[in-house]
């Protein structure tokens, strides 16, 4: 069973994402756990402040260090945590690879950052691993966290329906999925390639891996590269 | 006005992000309008399924055509759209620019994928634009739909309450911003950096200058050949 502590300062918005979908079903089958802390409850201050201006000026709010410390604290205090997790733009970009690794702990703390950042000296003191989502900005470390807890979850043996269904995802062997088609054979005329109603399973293998790598190396030069390293 | 149209075959995932944060705040100053629309409802089966088996075999079910097609035909005779969007792991990467030109637009559609993914014909016959989160696997596109719409709205005008705190994000200028502090400047014996607390506002720009180059940098080694490429 791995378990999921979320902290945030608007976790009201974590609510319907972890209530719905694979993560849902990774609960109810008692595969994971996950209870979401918001922040709020945590601070000493008498008007339950979060937030304060950054020293040296700028725009945008800072998350004070003392509710972090104290719900970090507290949580401690119960069981031992793998990972402390600071959702973040400023750090590295998190990958399939981190989410197989993460699928492997126990106990996982996701700090969600709100506003323009957190005090830095929760990053320095409290935080074992940081995690980018990628190249945009957002308001908040809530999608990303949840998108964190979502990837990592459906690999944990047993929460998908099919185990395979994972293995042969994207990004799984450093290709893009190729395209899938469905029932009706003919859409307002628009048809399904002969060779997936063929039946004939080493066909549709092999134009599977050719569209994959025609696919990768169109859209992703870089994860086509690597591909071609291993092979 | 902008206005996102989001269409899922889980939409209740959707609900708490929606209506909290910066997307609620979009929502009430009239500057943006989201509607969700679930798939089911469109579907002409007896049973309102929305997905079946993929042709040619393997693990996974994939979306089928005729809800989504009903769906955006639908939305289509209510007012003309900007962009059709698809969210998928097998995509170019969502960045900050994306966020930037969707800004600009006035209706958007996303759709979400789900399980295995859609039938090709969606893709080639009525989508405009792909973009993936990152190279992970989701359970799916609900999260990154979110993202991307969180990601655009707060880039409108008169959203976030203080202009500057969006232009001074990271990726703005290809520099991961710079670490951040707030009161007190003594927190258990962590302090703040003298420089933050001197006064001195050119020092305090140089110094945030200077560690957000050493960061991009160290952390992200593409993002600052940019850099210095345009400096």
């Amino acid at each position: 069973m791995i378990r999921f502590d979320l902290i945030s300062a608007v976790p009201e918005l974590l609510h319907s994402p972890i209530n719905h979908s694979i993560v849902k079903i990774a609960r109810e089958k008692n595969l994971a756990e996950v209870e979401c802390h918001d922040l709020r409850t945590f601070s000493e201050d008498k008007h339950r402040k979060v937030d304060d201006y950054p020293y040296g000026g700028g725009a945008g709010m800072v998350l004070t260090a003392q509710p972090i410390f104290s719900c970090i604290d507290f949580l401690k205090q119960q069981r031992l945590y793998d990972e402390v997790i600071f959702m973040t733009p400023d750090a590295p970009t998190f990958t399939q690879q981190d989410a197989n690794e993460l699928s492997l702990k126990e106990n996982i703390i996701i700090l969600c950052g709100h506003y323009k950042g957190v005090d830095q000296r929760v990053r320095d003191q409290l935080v074992t691993k940081e995690f980018s989502l990628g190249d945009f900005v957002l308001s908040g470390g809530e999608l990303p966290a949840l998108a964190v807890l979502d990837a990592t979850v459906r690999l944990i043996p047993g929460v998908l329906g099919d185990a395979e269904s994972a293995l042969s995802d994207s990004f799984m062997d450093d290709l893009l999925d190729a395209p899938v088609y469905t029932r009706p054979a003919d859409f307002k005329g628009f048809k399904v390639p002969d060779v997936l109603t063929s039946g004939n399973h080493k066909k549709v293998d092999e134009w599977r891996l050719q569209q994959s790598e025609d696919k990768t190396s169109r859209l992703r030069p870089d994860l086509y590269k690597k591909y071609l390293n291993k092979h």
